[in-house]
């Protein structure tokens, strides 16, 4: 059973969050089992403890805005790599994600974030037994304490998420599905995505889109040009309820859907989804200039990393939950 | 009078054209005044040339596809350079346009590129002032035909192309707005776009969204996910005929409406408006970040120019009519 402390806006007794259902039934309302809550709202910070023997058995209701937060228990995640993509785009003789940058394998990079984050308690690694060994070699540097899992690709992505799910570990609380092909996630988003998806079902790391997009129609005419503040690009990784994940493929497996991302299989179940704020660098390598931009992020990143007060202040906030 | 000779895949004469015009009352029918064309379908390549005293005066009107292309005249274009922005999100001293990449002021890029274009005959250069000197360093270089004029920037972006199209020759056949942030743009994705502004009325250089975008509400929980092959991200030169823009600009001023891009106001008097399919490499340097990425993407342009087999692949398909 999946224990947290809840921050939130908005705390109510079972009661009095019929009333809100009742009055919001906008799919804005996430559940989350809990063992004690402390309110950001009226009062700020005032904590609500549960009576011994409701712990995790009472459903608290937040609403999902902002300022919710659920922190994560230590080794409760479990990440599912995708490393199977063939990287068609790029034109070189391997896949993308075992291209090297700066003399390590692309998919390497994540597999290392995600090692070293204590929230995290395995990493099923999704890929063809024949590139096994470029993470192998990685291993001996990563925590001990820390399973790593194989799966096998699948003709689609979303088959390769559905192969990666069946070896997460049963009392996981967040399975974060995360492209390998983006190197530069942090862990600082990384765990605001999972903490965000604890509290509302469903959450993925986003960017506000920067340009002005249109919507076209089939001979590039415009039909409209869209609101920018509305429109949320999309990254990796992608955190999900691995109960609710499951009952999402059981959903594209009696329609036959196809999605492109994995909260995608969440919406179609009119179930809500939570944009994380992430960071523009989380990018996808995917052609030759992308190598080139995650590059220079690299670069950019180890010369921060070198200067010790520049490393400090990037530091990741706390959020595990004092033993 | 513009002349021109167009291309295209349905050429209709004026009769036939009313009745497309009543079977498709939807916006995707441009005009132009021609003097002959040629039809690419229905025989492919067949060409009808009109009787004399018809030139020019008849007008002809063509399916807005992609197959559609006018030929522009020499000197028939003229460009609006957007130099007047402040740059706050760059944290520079100085405005993002006048930061140097690889020795160069930005906003001289852009220039540069359009004052070699024969179908250029002039570019009116919006900035402050006290920053006219950037530019007038670069003159001598240049082409000695081609006119330079000045205009002040205004409050917000359509008030500087407000005062710049006040400049504009009376004669020219498309006012390209360009944002000088975008020091990369091609001189043939640059005619490809005022060739398509000729036929429809107003075109814009756009490429294809790459990521999942997805549409949320106030407290970032998804409302949809949008169909990715719709969306388009524009970029500039966006490519006007000066009557069309200047009637849009009367709109605008008496609805007191704000637009972040220029071909919105023609959007916004229900015209129609096509994306020209350009290059990702058309990027505007708004962040550190950006001017990176800038800087290699000229590195690797340079390094294709010194290779003489790279650069002749790469030239630009000729676009002026043949006198």
């Amino acid at each position: 059973m999946q224990r947290s402390v809840l921050r939130c806006d908005a705390v109510r007794s079972r009661l009095e969050l019929c009333s809100i259902e009742r009055a919001k039934p906008c799919g804005r309302v996430g559940t989350a089992p809990f063992s004690s809550a402390r309110c950001c709202a009226r009062p700020a910070g005032r904590s609500h403890r549960l009576a011994p023997g409701r712990e995790g058995r009472t459903m608290l209701i937040v609403r999902a805005c902002g300022s919710v937060a659920a922190t994560l228990e230590k080794g409760s995640i479990s990440v599912v790599l995708l490393a199977g993509g063939v990287g068609k785009r790029m034109g070189a003789a391997i896949p993308k994600q075992y291209l090297e940058l700066r003399g390590q394998p692309i998919a390497t990079y994540s597999l290392e974030t995600f090692a070293r984050m204590p929230e995290v308690g395995e990493i099923v690694i999704v890929c063809d037994p024949s590139w096994r060994d470029v993470f192998e070699k990685r291993f001996p540097g990563l925590p001990s304490h820390m399973k790593f899992k194989w799966a096998l690709p699948g003709p689609e992505r979303q088959d390769s998420v559905f192969n990666g799910l069946q070896q997460v570990d049963a009392g996981a609380a967040i399975v974060a599905v995360h492209d390998s092909a983006r190197p530069l996630v942090t862990p600082a988003d990384a765990a605001k995505c999972m903490s965000d998806g604890l509290v509302v079902g469903a959450a993925v790391l986003g960017v506000q889109v920067k340009p002005t997009i249109k919507e076209v129609d089939k001979d590039l005419m415009v039909i409209k040009t869209l609101q920018r503040s509305k429109l949320w690009e999309v990254q990796t990784p992608q955190c999900i309820r691995p109960a609710l994940l499951r009952e999402g493929f059981d959903l594209v497996k009696s329609q036959n859907l196809e999605v492109t991302d994995d909260v995608s299989i969440i919406e179609a179940m009119g179930k809500p989804v939570k944009i994380t704020p992430g960071s523009y660098t989380n990018i996808k390598v995917t052609t030759p200039d992308d190598m080139a931009v995650a590059e220079k992020f690299l670069e950019e990143r180890a010369q921060a990393e070198a200067a010790p007060a520049a490393a400090t202040a990037a530091a990741p906030e706390p959020v595990v939950a004092a033993a």
